[in-house]
């Protein structure tokens, strides 16, 4: 029997895209943990002095700062990549924003939208009377690409990645498929919380440390990533009635832009944000379900609030 | 004040499509109850005695049986017909089937497939170690469209009716855009349980007994239909860990598609279930969520399956 090591990468060191030609920071043994530190997805450009002037000039997103890549010993393509999610510590703020032409809405809005978060506080008070439990996870977990190159950052894809899948908190085990040898893991976009769908395109960014322990499985293929939650579902907002809206027809992300546009039309009625509120809330704290696919030709997309959110 | 009131309806009487021609069976105040019979949706065919044999003659589906209509007095197209969801009664035996050519998989199996439920034990035993917890609700609760002639049940539309939405059980209250003068309320196809998704096409189908109460809300305008839950979410089955699979790529129904297939090799591999065993348990108590719709060019949908159906 080997003992397990702990070990530990700074975020001094960050890339912006999937390589595998990237040379790895670390070389690790089953069952070893990595404490990471992350970046949050602006890599350091927004801090509690930001305003929405200095978010003004377009910037180009170069790629998630991502830390790592972490070699794993004898991980070869057709192997499953354990990661067991020991600890998530968010930095002391975070920020949401949303720009015209992106997100999932991205004609609905005439001008840019930023918002700061104190992360000191939990619930962390978003405007008089809404507060949003912090249920932190990491936006990015991915191995790399067998294909050569680099790749954007982006989009989700096999190798997990950007996948902003909120469920995935303390106590989680994700399973990605290796596609390269070592599996070369990285990560970073830590979200404080999030909604199904991060409808805005972003959640509650900001930096993460996160302890990580890795479990090779030899020979054991798995299609797409796939997870085990800690225990139940929404331990930190179920505990009382929600809200849905919802959209129907043939087109679901159509009908998932109408649930969203119901819902922020509701919070703006019932509970008096601003529309740019509303879409900022959607993003860290509503979920979209996928309530009907199998009656053609109309689909049901719904969006589902929770009214522990609000103080009574 | 007047004072409210109580109907029945029994499900002696059925109607099989939207049909604004149709005269109502009832018509009530706002404030009154009406507790309906409905039948469940293969229209009193299938019975406890009923074998896969009985079900390989192809039967045309005439549509939905649906109980109603109800006139509610006053109600005219831009008013809000809210549905209160006083009590649920399903009857003792249920069923769900799957056909080739039909559901989310259509082309995934070669055989029809069937499985009778024993509602009188909650929760419903499934096979040996595996239960189902009853969360009842009604699959098409809906108002009559504004377009005349008579319009197939099978499509959710903007007057609600197919919506198989899982949370409307009891004590969830529905909203509803009226789109006619009267409303005309009309349900049916009771479910004892489902997945959001209902990815087999058919849910734990039944007879139900549904106590309504109808308010009506003058000159409040809603786009699609909305609802509020009783309480929180998955209260049956959120007691423990849930396991999700996920499938990426442009288009949201084959990531749906693909998360499903691997939810059923899950089941297969690690909880012995036969594939149609397990398509079945992903229709009735598997949910689907939209985890990433913002990251072009892929979406990621993640299927979550309760682990507290297990026993352990």
């Amino acid at each position: 029997m080997t003992a397990t090591r702990t070990h530990t990468l700074t975020r001094e060191r960050v890339h912006h895209a999937w390589d595998n030609s990237l040379p790895p920071l670390l070389t690790i043994d089953s069952g070893d943990t990595v404490v990471f530190e992350t970046r949050d997805a602006s890599d350091g450009f927004i801090t509690p002095q930001t305003t929405i002037e200095d978010l003004l000039p377009p910037r180009p997103f170069r790629g998630h700062p991502l830390t790592g890549p972490v070699c794993v010993r004898d991980a070869a393509p057709g192997d499953t990549l354990e990661i067991e999610i020991l600890e998530l510590q968010p930095g002391s703020y975070g920020w949401t924003r949303f720009s015209p032409g992106r997100g999932l809405l991205p004609d609905d809005f005439d001008r840019p939208f930023f918002h700061l978060w104190d992360l000191t506080r939990d619930p962390a008070p978003f405007r008089r009377g809404v507060r949003v439990p912090l249920e932190p996870f990491l936006g990015v977990m991915g191995v790399t690409l067998a294909q050569p190159g680099a790749h954007s950052t982006m989009p989700p894809r096999r190798n997990g990645g950007n996948i902003d899948t909120k469920q995935l908190t303390t106590g989680a085990r994700l399973y990605l498929p290796v596609l390269v040898e070592g599996a070369l893991f990285s990560c970073g976009d830590g979200h404080a919380a999030q909604g199904d769908g991060e409808v805005c395109i972003t959640a509650i960014e900001c930096d993460m440390t996160a302890t990580l322990r890795f479990t090779l499985h030899k020979g054991r293929e798995l299609p797409e990533f796939q997870f085990r939650t800690a225990g139940p579902l929404l331990s930190r907002t179920n505990s009382r009635e929600w809200y849905a809206t919802t959209g129907h027809g043939p087109d679901l992300i159509e009908a998932a832009r109408n649930a969203v546009r119901h819902m922020i039309g509701y919070l703006v009625r019932e509970h008096g944000l601003t529309r740019e509120e509303a879409y900022i809330l959607c993003s860290v704290a509503v979920d979209l379900k996928l309530s009907e696919v199998v009656d053609a030709p109309n689909w049901v997309v719904s969006a589902f609030l929770p009214l522990s959110l609000f103080e009574r």
